[in-house]
């Protein structure tokens, strides 16, 4: 089976000159890639004539598949579909469906239809009309000399949805991919060169259809397992049986499995225990109550949390003592201990998380430097601190000293009072 | 004056199978942009021999500049500098400079060189070298026939530290670029139609040389005017004449100018007038205390806050009313309403923003459907509480909660207790 290879195409000024953020083009590889179909090139050209012909024609000579998103609005800076029909050697018909779809989208919303909008509902005579059911801009689908070109809008929810239910199962159809089956394992606290070394054994004994990928981000490690093959059932039973073996190596620092993120993780174990938890948060100001309120469904285990960054919010709410800070500083052991016991005590929670350092540019001392953060846990008998240090970058310090917060609350609700 | 014609290349095959994200692009011709120089295309290609020599090739035959970004690292998958060479007919020598700063690198940090990094002192014998005093891999200048090459590693802030420390100066001075001055007016709360109708004389009446472009987000809209020219003191002379009349038009809805995003805007007044805020968070969450503390310096003005997830936290914590709960809800005006009273007093700020909602996906109501969001802000003998629906998407809930509830605060810090 020769590889299926595709170029993905975004249309539009506005993000060549940067002023917005591009996240179709990864979205589109990452699926096209489930499905086995490898992304060669990526590209990004500006709405006009001569550079949109322009890569139309490279791409078709370079690639099998071309997906085009973009430039496709009503008005007249738009000129994806003219340039279609230049490309193709076609003219704009009202496609009836798509006609159909927008009258009922604008009387739906009782507005107006203009001229424009009708004239939305035209697409190229020779093309495939893909509804899109989440806007007005018509997906299109095109085939000539076995390659496929498909031009979406580039409003990410409505490629999303194009894709989703039209051109990966037509691509599936016309084009002979194989079956893809990946499977995630989540880590975290264990660098990927210790980690590789650890399962070295392991990866080399792998079935020659199963490829391991490493992927580090943040403290974490993403173990990707893809097997490629023709039996999807076979390849989960290859892959799981490979996880079987791989887990014992690696045990502790497992968190969980393909899109669990650790907040995710940890709630679900949470919710599976019956168990509470709430914070105390001082240099991390409110990003791991964000962290955990961003899931639905947290309020079943997430009581809510004290930002204390003042001292005096400190000693107030959380009941630190006013001698602890004056002897050992805010960011100490001490005083990160006795925030986590506060919370914990005052919202009646199984467990509480808590951190106090200094998350920078400035504010360091020769002692404490900034980076210095404290981090806390505590349950029923027992409350745990740690010292990280970090550099003087303040996101950097904020989201990492929030995840090793996260962690050390699971480490503790795995009965892992050690590492 | 012709255009300056600019291509960016990204090359990785971790970009081109959607594993990380590519940020670069976006802040380079943003960069690019400034100067006057045009993006004409972005693409990213594969850690491959034959695709990285195509699109050198390509792009030297569109663009006046050519931007190479990856491929730098110490490993074998990394080929970047081979195919320049390749690709300029040279030969990598260890530059001398580049050796003494990686040399530099493992001493201070204790760790052992490798001949691996070594060779990452290596550059083609033609090149310019430029000094990345933010890790191994080297910045690396080519010019041929007018034409300007430039590879940079992939590392976001290495990459940026290359771009503005060496790379935008060169050219500068290496092309003849206009003189581009930006001013950014930031607003919030006013659409762009409803704010276009607004200035609309104004802009028919702009000068020649400057532009005026809209760039909507998230119920903010930022107006960008763009002075094209010789002389940058008059530039700047022209545009602040120009906002010195938009302003009246448009008044209460700006927040600030260029980089300040609303968070900074309102610490900055804060501070300035030396007031001290709280918050009270359910829906939001902790986003907007995280909002507050990513902000360096805001230790200065932000207490602290209450994320009362859970009705106990309301009640016990912020001190709300049993009743007022049982009998209109935790999504109430009562409630909120006591909620920023509570934090007000609990924290002893000037000001304290108040959050309670159904951030949704699910848990709505008929009388309150998902998306149902009262906000409120506290001082001293008034307290307003406003009602905002959303739709049931959760992110865009919290997050545009947030931003209303700290566009009330600045609302009512500018005496404005109406609109």
């Amino acid at each position: 089976m020769r590889p299926i290879l595709a170029e993905v195409v975004t249309i539009g000024d506005e993000i060549l000159y940067g002023q917005i953020t591009d996240t179709n083009t990864q979205w589109m590889s990452t699926e096209l890639d489930k499905i086995g179909i490898k992304t060669v090139r990526k590209s990004s050209v500006g709405d006009q004539e001569d550079k949109i012909l322009q890569i139309l024609a490279e791409a078709e000579g370079r690639a099998d598949i071309i997906l085009l998103t973009g430039g496709l609005g009503p008005t007249k800076d738009d000129i994806t579909k003219k340039m279609l029909c230049k490309y193709f050697d076609d003219e704009l018909v009202i496609n009836e469906d798509a006609l159909a779809f927008i009258t009922d989208f604008f009387t739906k919303r009782g507005r107006p239809m203009t001229e424009l909008n009708r004239l939305q509902a035209a697409v190229p005579s020779r093309c495939t009309y893909l509804a899109n059911k989440t806007g007005t801009a018509p997906g299109m689908w095109f085939e000539r000399n076995g390659k496929v070109f498909v031009s979406m809008p580039g409003v990410p929810h409505e490629m999303k949805y194009l894709m989703a239910n039209e051109v990966i199962p037509r691509l599936k159809t016309f084009f002979e991919t194989p079956i893809i089956y990946h499977k995630m394992i989540r880590t975290i606290g264990v660098g990927e060169s210790f980690l590789a070394e650890k399962i070295e054994n392991w990866e080399d004994n792998l079935p020659e259809h199963i490829k391991l990928a490493y992927l580090p981000s943040f403290g974490q490690v993403r173990l990707r397992l893809t097997a490629v093959g023709t039996d999807e059932e076979q390849l989960r039973k290859d892959v799981d049986a490979e996880i079987e073996k791989v887990l014992p190596l690696i045990g502790s620092s497992v968190f969980g499995f393909d899109n669990d993120d650790l907040e995710v993780a940890i709630g679900k174990e949470l919710k599976k225990q019956g168990l509470t938890v709430s914070a105390a948060e001082s240099c991390t100001g409110g990003y791991i109550s964000h962290m955990f309120t961003k899931v639905p469904g947290s309020s079943a285990y997430f009581m809510g949390s004290v930002v204390s960054y003042d001292n005096s919010v400190k000693i107030n709410v959380l009941g630190v003592n006013v001698e602890t800070i004056a002897q050992h500083g805010a960011v100490s052991e001490e005083t990160v201990t006795q925030m986590a016991d506060g919370a914990r005590k005052l919202m009646k929670t199984d467990f509480a998380i808590a951190t106090s350092g200094i998350a920078g540019p400035d504010g360091g001392t020769p002692e404490k430097p900034v980076g210095t953060l404290w981090i806390a846990c505590a349950m029923e008998g027992r409350t745990i601190a740690r010292k990280i240090q970090m550099a003087n970058q303040r996101d950097t310090n904020i989201q990492y000293g929030s995840v090793v917060a996260l962690n050390l609350l699971r480490k503790m609700m795995n009965g892992d009072y050690e590492s």
